[in-house]
């Protein structure tokens, strides 16, 4: 008998030339061989999609100048030769339309976070995946980490007791200055609101941070009081947002997500402390996980340690001190979604990916922290 | 010439057996010999007061059984041989009472935080040392720390720029279990309003946190939203606060204070960012400041560098590497107390330590944070 | 005009079903697309090798049954459908019959490291490599990573003067027991002189770290004095070693490589001291370069800051903050020797690779600490 | 019943105006107040002695001109006023005639490291110690770390098994340039062998770092190789010495202590790995021990942990994360030399400080090391 799983034939919108987020996707995709890019709409004009697809040496008739080209014709083609998911790394306002389009067409789609502009379109696109049964995964990366599975097994299983405190931070410096003003591609269109959607840190980062937290802790958010700011003059959306969180449980949060934390590259912390213990991770440093107790010395757990829990080492390619890293958890995320769509089973407890209801949910999140910014506590009533 | 600085005679108030903070005090008078234990009233009752007295060598003749008998007894000495200063190291319900004798018997003031246990006893306080001119330092220890003075000289000096967001933490777990009912002494007043005033956690090492942004930045704080909260079960004080802030030039913080952080010790770490860099500080690594910049590396100064600041190097005893910690730093408060009063004048600005001023700002902070805890945002109008 | 690079077609000899090293081979090779395997003589058995080609969904066709069988049968397919190099990660006794057969057959080369068994193998293949001028290209992976290619650069170019002090270490534990007796298949070839040659850890690790040294600074070592220890009773290979280093500037160095150092993982760390500053890397914690100087704070590189010399760069894909670890910096070569294949050209220089002359004076290091262990100073008359 | 314990009244040589060491053995013996400085010769010359004396306030009376007056006056002076002990602070060529004639005279001795010029004064100060039996304390002040005695206690323990290797370094930058070519005291003396000694790095610190096994491991050094080098063009003692080690019990070992090293400061670090575990430890953090063993998650012991050893704990002034460092591990060796003086026995094992015989040892590794450079393995006899 083999072990051998057949990749995933997948067709891209986005990440063409220029783009940042398609190729780690690609990478990721390909690590493991979980999905096989067959086809892709890799930029916005015809161009440039198709001087994209010869970069990556893609069969130039399934180079489509148009997502909606892609999605029709490829559904046109022979099942066992047409693609079986559509990979969505565009900005923002994009993901909405080609995922609704690629759910009705019968195809799997893999979208990158945040989910969608709006709290409507959110939830047309959970309606839409509970009706047609198809994978849908939310590249919600860092909880593909293994030492972010660890922190999810410990948590859960009471390690640390009843949770009291969580801090999660994300910390970038990279917007400190006007850099869209620069023509920075980047920069451009996740600083308009157009593009983007309401939030700017909130929705890039900020987005990441509260899913980290439901992740590891499955603890549903019930109260916020957020401060959403826009420090660089002229930038239409925020770069720099607080929040204090209440938890369902009584435990208490803080969540901060800003681009303008000067010197800083992508710095994603969280801390947990509960009755029995805390735990601390830092995403510059992934390969290794901070356990402490009441009593006794703190504890480095590594990755890879024959000790940890099952979906941490199935997240796991080399031995301890061989460091993995971040596209090697962002593979984590295919590869559970790859193994979703084999079965033909959208279930992200069973396979461990983060779904468009997670995605449904940060964007009620991000909606609520921005709209509701300095004025002082607010309810949130999504659970987790 | 000779260098020598005779040491300023003190009588200390609290600090027997079983006090914590006492024993650092005399520790840090003593190190460069600023200041000299002459006389006490070193429990609440006479017994323990004289057993305290022998324990540290103290002439038993200068071993009072309250303070109010140190006070009349000592001020009826001739005056080069009565106490100069008067060491304050008690829970926080005996702090105003003492200082205001003290004061009005003409001598000055070494006073441990929080200042007072509300916002009358400060304003009064800040009267009468206003009125005498005798000099009030406050401990708020960690301002002694020679990075701190570094971090400081670089945002003063505008080396990061126009400072627009700073996150300010005080991490410890030491409260994560109901310790007061053990008869832990430092358990048992900390969590009793009594005698530890409104804040727990708040008051305890959240001022310490308000206190270490202020002297840092300078800037004042404008409004605030917090989160108080107690999580262990039968307590009557807050063993964990979150505070979203507001300064006057527009930059945000957050401040956190939590006493159940199970694990952790004494976690206090101040970032802040400008529009030209960041700066990075912890307690716990207090030999390191870690500078960074729009471009370039990352910078670690390390204490005693030859390009530090004068006010840094000036609390510097040692040569790099060799490092110095937490008794040097309370030291330093000490020391540059000492030089105020062998000046005769009550100056923080030029001697480097925090005043009666800066005592009853923290007092008011507290106060404000607590009694506004989950209302939403509240404005905040002493300045720094 | 398009960027895309067609990956080489490759077969790969060992690396089937628990081995280690092939999968990291062949997740290096498929992160960019560098190369592309479609042939192999996986396994010591037929059997083994058919069930371990399944497992990587291999065209049966070209699964073969021994390393001769690939070889021959490769070589009589069409230019254009045959592969272009062969892949070795068997045990180091395999490499050098396999290494001189495909060079002979005309095919490039990418081996693991230790290079071969002895010194009269390395110069056999050093001569025949030479004579048919193919590519050939020597894993040892960890100068791929970006920052000891900035280190190197630093170096090179002046930035710590000349170069007085190296320390290179490589500490790891998992040998610290008689692993091999459980069956583990690292540990029992690696231990066994039959299949792993004279060196134990010396050959295992011990051979990058000379290597990481050579690539770095460029210094030849002139003169040294070892220590080759065995600690586990019953192993016959030494697990760890301790060498005194003299370089042909006069620079002194020590280099110990240990797998009895419980509780490190693959603890391999470089320091270097010049004139003019010095420069530490971690393997562990790799996206870092720490450099200091004379005076003025330590400075911290971080991979893809702009700042760095464009051979770390181009060893970079994704930026600062979203780490990169073992497998990108094992892509590194294998995209380097792809490039070389490409242009038909053996140069470790210009291309960024270590070649079989490195690997050469690897074996001849290993060889020489070995056999004069304990008996003071040796030459060593190799260069860079 | 009281705690108090009398200071002792010590008289210093050396520690003047510009000295370095003896304003830190002032603040070590005032920081307990374990010993108190009633007379001394603090200085070379009369004049500056006397300033010296001034500048610490110093009872004029008391300030000798030289070593020799201060002996003898001082054992004129009656039993209850005279100063009890010696401490020595000069460059090394005075201590062997200080400390024996301080013995002679009937005082106790604390004399800074290297303890003396040879072998032949080493020897014979052991025999005038022997004969006395008066306490002879070497501030050997880097075993003075609490997390040092914790190493020890669980090396001594067990809890890392046999010890198989052991890593000691010492790197320090600030002789990377010919510093005592500009006037610095510091520089000059200790790189004159008149006044320094046969070893320069290896003298000044390298001492510190053989001490510093044996208090840990208590293993005796059997075998070495070094290579002692100078690297600063003109100067006349070594900067940077490698030393490869066989223990006692077959244990291997590296020691290297540096000068050269660019940019370290005061880098000392131990590691000791056995069959069970492994222990690391930094100076420039040393309130931390990190523990490592086969299986399990990295350890880190914090000082004052409530699991400590009762000789860590003994050596601790603050709770956890109060960090404490240089000037309080100097001061425990002070302490337990008080303690041995008022008890009236020299023993070193039972008061927990560094002896005659570990600095007689010391000078005969120095020596060795030295001499036997650059000849292969030479036998050492002296054990621990």
């Amino acid at each position: 008998m083999s072990d051998y799983q057949r990749p995933i034939r997948v067709g891209m919108v986005g990440g063409g030339r220029d783009a940042f987020i398609g190729a780690v996707h690609r990478m990721a995709a390909s690590l493991d061989g979980s999905m096989c890019l067959v086809a892709g709409a890799l930029s916005s004009t015809p161009e440039r999609s198709l001087a994209s697809a010869r970069d990556l040496g893609l069969d130039e008739e399934r180079s489509y100048s148009s997502w909606e080209e892609m999605i029709t014709k490829e559904a046109s083609r022979p099942a066992n030769d047409r693609i079986e998911a559509v990979v969505i790394v565009t900005p923002n306002h994009v993901h909405f339309a080609v995922a609704k389009a690629a759910l009705e067409a019968g195809f799997h789609v893999i979208c990158d976070k945040p989910l969608v502009m709006n709290e409507a379109e959110a939830d047309e696109l959970v309606a839409i995946q509970a009706r047609t049964g198809l994978v849908f995964a939310v590249t919600y990366n860092y909880t593909g980490y293994p030492m972010i599975k660890q922190a999810r097994h410990l948590v859960r299983n009471g390690a640390i007791g009843t949770v009291r405190k969580i801090i999660v931070e994300y910390n970038q410096g990279w917007l400190a200055t006007p850099l869209e003003k620069t023509g920075q591609k980047q920069a451009d269109w996740r600083t308009d609101p157009s593009r983007a959607g309401m939030g700017g840190a909130m929705g890039d980062i900020g987005s990441h941070a509260e899913n980290l937290v439901a992740y590891v802790t499955g603890l549903g958010i019930t109260e916020f009081s957020s401060d959403v700011t826009t420090h660089v003059e002229g930038r239409a959306l925020d770069d720099d947002a607080s929040v204090l969180l209440r938890f369902e449980n009584g435990a208490r949060g803080i969540l901060t997500a800003s681009q303008i934390c000067t010197g800083c590259q992508n710095d994603l912390r969280l801390r947990v402390w509960g009755t029995a213990g805390g735990l601390a991770w830092h995403q510059e440093s992934p390969n290794r996980l901070v356990q402490n107790s009441i009593d006794g010395p703190e504890q480095i757990h590594h990755r890879a340690d024959g000790s940890l829990c099952d979906a941490s080492l199935a997240g796991t390619r080399l031995p301890g001190g061989h460091p993995e890293a971040f596209i090697e958890a962002f593979a984590n995320i295919y590869r559970s979604a790859a193994s979703a769509i084999r079965a033909g089973r959208d279930d992200g407890e069973a396979f461990d990916y983060p779904t468009v209801r997670d995605g449904a949910r940060g964007v009620k999140f991000i909606s609520a922290v921005v709209s509701n910014s300095g004025t002082g506590w607010s309810l949130f009533q999504e659970g987790v």
